[in-house]
């Protein structure tokens, strides 16, 4: 008789853990694919925020790109971009490697291996598309107002193909970067930097817009809703949380309520350090830099955002935050002409945030995280991504030309690209 | 003393079968209850969008509108709306049945019962009511800038109480459809179609908004804010992940993410072919069409999401916004004129969704989701939902008229119906 | 060899049981980590309310206060808020209690204790560290388009700081109003009444706008935007899901889901009540009464969303709607000029829901939720924090003075202290 209770305690206890094995399994993957909601969120983000900081000339075609950037981003990350990202271990080197086009589940089909991480494939998949599509979304702003919409889809296209997964791989994808050392969480470097440098080639190409550098000085050119561009950075920060959060790339409680936590204080910590020093600087009480404090904070924390204590993120936040109106200046002075600030939020920051790991990261290897190899991360994928989005610009205004013509410009992108106007 | 270890084994083998369970049927619950929220935002969604489609005169009026729309539809559903869908064995036939008025968790109280679902029955109701709701605001849209609110908001009572529970029997709560092999994941036809026909029945009797369609020609009414349109679109994206994603009914790891891929492809290629179809008709860049294409594919990948391949996906939305310029011309051409393009995105891409069912679909019963039961599915409902509808809106006209008189329209229906403008 | 077995079987449940646990506390923990997400949310939505019903002028002062009271309140949380509001057993009194400044996870570093409650130190801090700043974020649209910036700020710091944590201690750091049997479940008093006394003591010393209490009467100053207004209702909403359903304080699937259904209806209910009142009393469609009627719904059900049956939630929420058309014009013939209506649902909805709680409650405990304990916790919750405000107030208004002088008024807020304009 005792034969049989040990017979079905046994059955029981197998059972027992396979349920539970199958419901941890199940919640780690809910919350990749809830950060994967979240992340989807930033489009909306970045768009509003960029539509508020435009004029209102130029709204409809800000919308447009950012709509047409999430389908070209998701589309082409489906067709090659996270196999070029991902490419596993038969297809990788340690600077490029490719899996194939298309998705393919692999002979288990979508079957959920417990052994083999935390989620699905095609969990996987769309949570990492998302981020490809946000990468090319920061360009947009830094380019609005006088970019050639032909151009600027085309550009799109070939970097979110070519340049974001390349990048990526050589940490995500387990590159060269990635056996190095070099550390960064989420993607201040991988994501932002690599956004930013794209940004800064793009305005250097293009040149400033009409009327903003006279010989009388700088002349700002506002925003035409700032409840709209507010609208934009809460949003944002909404979506960080999926951002930052879902890169734990588990539900694992302590790390993610602590990325939350981080995250969180050094988005605060920004607001307040963009806003005292903008203050020194001007005096004024100025919404557009407190609001780009947050970006600042969020962008700075996301490199090493699981792997600071809590009050270095709220050191990191302010740190990011005070470099924003210094930066936004500075890149004023270079007549370097940024509608959004997208320069100075991601690329200034995003730099910053990789070095912070150096500083104040805590890594159980000491072979992770050197400031040698976080300075080498930098400036390799910046070399690469900023020359490959300056030879793609170049290309395009050589051939098609990628700056509207000064009619176009003075009546606005949206009458004279799209045949509408934003309000009526 | 191995005894003891035999009985304690066994009991910690039952406590952990107990847990685990427990912990499976919580992940379940609470992803249901997550995707009732995402639901939610579809109605701010909706509201921003028809918000910003309409004119600035008419803005106070749909906002109002789907405001009500939202507390009449799940206060109904509350009261009658859901037993009429999910009557229960004991109280359904395959045409109607009723379970009885307000909300009974049964003997259990609202105890959860593993064994009989994934999910508790306040979950169930409250995921289901969301949806309830938001087949109405599609109507209203459509029916937008000259449409009585009295005769609308009874409209809308009378829709949600008795037509769109009673088809959704049919199929959801395992009705004739159901039996027949009718396939419909989540609401191609059973909630977008069924908006759609009710849209199409108030804009025939409604007749067009004065000066639409002139001797000249058709004169464009353009949206008094592209912004508000675009965040419209934009959230209910969002809020799709979980329409879609939360009819899987669980937090299944591999069905969830393989309908968030679907899902998401599906929009991102509705975008692309709206965009193609309307730039070889216009040559402009429309960003009405990017966004309505964006729509088109998510209504059209809706019904099948979980059960097609990623790439049939990517061909469902292809098609889906392709399909949206051409319908929209089409309604033109009729001179039905539907302001928000409801009847094209929710009608026409519902239709095609349900019928795409049969094409791309795969399934292990071969009885399910053939193209005769796709299209019994269409008319069925077609015929039950758009005769209701056009009674109810006949029934409306002669005893209350539904039309505004032509001082209010053209004064607009802010000032007229609610003593106040949008913006000051 | 059986003995094998019994020992492998052994070593089976004993790790079933352990993932079990695991699974079971990872997604009671992100649970609240995504209510927190959601209450983040609101902070959006207050923003956009507030920025919809003020006028033009004063758009980016609200905005840039909202901003900063989000920073203000979770860097004010972390310094000191969190330890005032659960200072633990060894540094509590009834009345006050202080744990130390910073975080400490505690000797166990921020590992989970499944034994200890459901979430992680860090997860509590987060998820009460987003409550502590909407507080604050309610008295902003109260005092709009008149208070100096400045003032306003220093106010919002004293209060998140000192106020805000200690009346929450009595409640929910274990203090008197605990012990007593004062039940408040998500804080229809301990934040919202909170709020809205504050509120109150703001708006009596600041005193109404210019031009709105006249000889001929009152005159209405609308808002300059209704779709902001109603974004920012309809986010509201979305956010006090995690906001009620966060503070069942874990993912527990019965709980959770009663949650959602009471919250849901009341909102829904409030709608309704609050349109037919406003109806009767003018004979208009009054968008603005009917949106806050939703947040009169939400804020009534806040103390007892988790204890009332589904029937009681609809009774509390149409009647706390009922009461706001009625308390705003109450207030108005009081002279006390409150542009949101912030006083009208948080305070008098908030006074309302608590005493709901010894009406529609239902405990097991008849200790719990007494009539005379919820007067003595409205009571004293509302004394302290009144008397509190006032006090800041009034020596802010002697030192630094609060309000701007008539040109400012006149001009606006947004060119005078922040030297711009929301729109241009």
């Amino acid at each position: 008789m005792y034969f049989t209770t040990i017979s079905s305690s046994a059955e029981v206890s197998a059972e027992a853990l396979a349920v539970a094995n199958n419901a941890l399994f199940t919640i780690n993957n809910l919350w990749i694919l809830m950060a994967t909601v979240l992340v989807f969120v930033m489009h909306l983000g970045f768009s509003a925020l960029e539509a508020g900081l435009v004029r209102k000339k130029n709204v409809v075609n800000i919308l447009f790109k950012n709509a047409m950037i999430i389908a070209i981003g998701l589309l082409t990350y489906w067709l090659s971009g996270f196999n070029l990202m991902y490419p596993g271990d038969s297809f990788a080197g340690g600077f490029i490697g490719f899996g194939g086009f298309g998705l393919d589940p692999g002979s288990s089909g979508q079957t959920a291996d417990y052994a083999d991480g935390s989620y699905t494939y095609y969990t996987d998949f769309i949570f990492q598309a998302m981020f490809a599509a946000t990468c090319v979304t920061i360009v947009s702003g830094a380019v609005a107002e006088r970019i050639k919409l032909n151009a600027f889809l085309i550009f799109a296209l070939l970097f979110v193909t070519l340049v974001y997964p390349i990048t990526g791989m050589w940490k995500w994808g387990g590159g060269w970067l990635d056996t190095l050392g070099f550390y960064d969480f989420a993607g201040s470097t991988i994501v932002h930097s690599v956004g930013g440098w794209a940004a800064l080639a793009g305005i250097i190409l293009l040149g400033p817009r009409t009327g903003k550098y006279t010989k009388k000085g700088i002349r700002p050119i506002t925003g035409h809703s700032m409840p709209l561009a507010a609208i934009g950075v809460f949003l944002l920060w909404f979506g960080w949380f999926g951002f930052n959060g879902g890169s734990v790339l588990s539900a694992d409680a302590n790390l993610v309520s602590l990325v939350f936590v981080t995250t969180t204080l050094s988005a605060a910590a920004g607001a307040i350090g963009s806003f005292g020093i903008s203050y020194l600087m001007t005096k004024t009480n100025d919404l557009s830099m407190v609001l780009n404090g947050i970006l600042g904070g969020l962008v700075g924390i996301t490199a090493s955002a699981d792997a600071v204590s809590v009050n270095a993120s709220i050191l990191i936040g302010l740190i990011a935050g005070m470099i924003i109106p210094i930066a936004v200046a500075g890149f004023d002075r270079l007549k370097l002409d940024d509608p959004v600030g997208a320069t100075s939020v991601h690329l200034v920051c995003g730099i910053w945030g990789t070095i912070a790991v150096a500083i104040f990261g805590d890594f159980d290897d000491p072979n992770v995280g050197q400031m040698s190899d976080q300075l080498t991360g930098i400036v390799s994928v910046g070399a690469f991504s900023f020359s490959a989005a300056y030879i793609f610009f170049y290309l395009l205004k050589v051939g098609l030309g990628i700056r509207v013509d000064e009619e176009e410009e003075e009546k606005g992108l949206d009458i004279m690209e799209h045949g509408m106007r934003a309000y009526s």
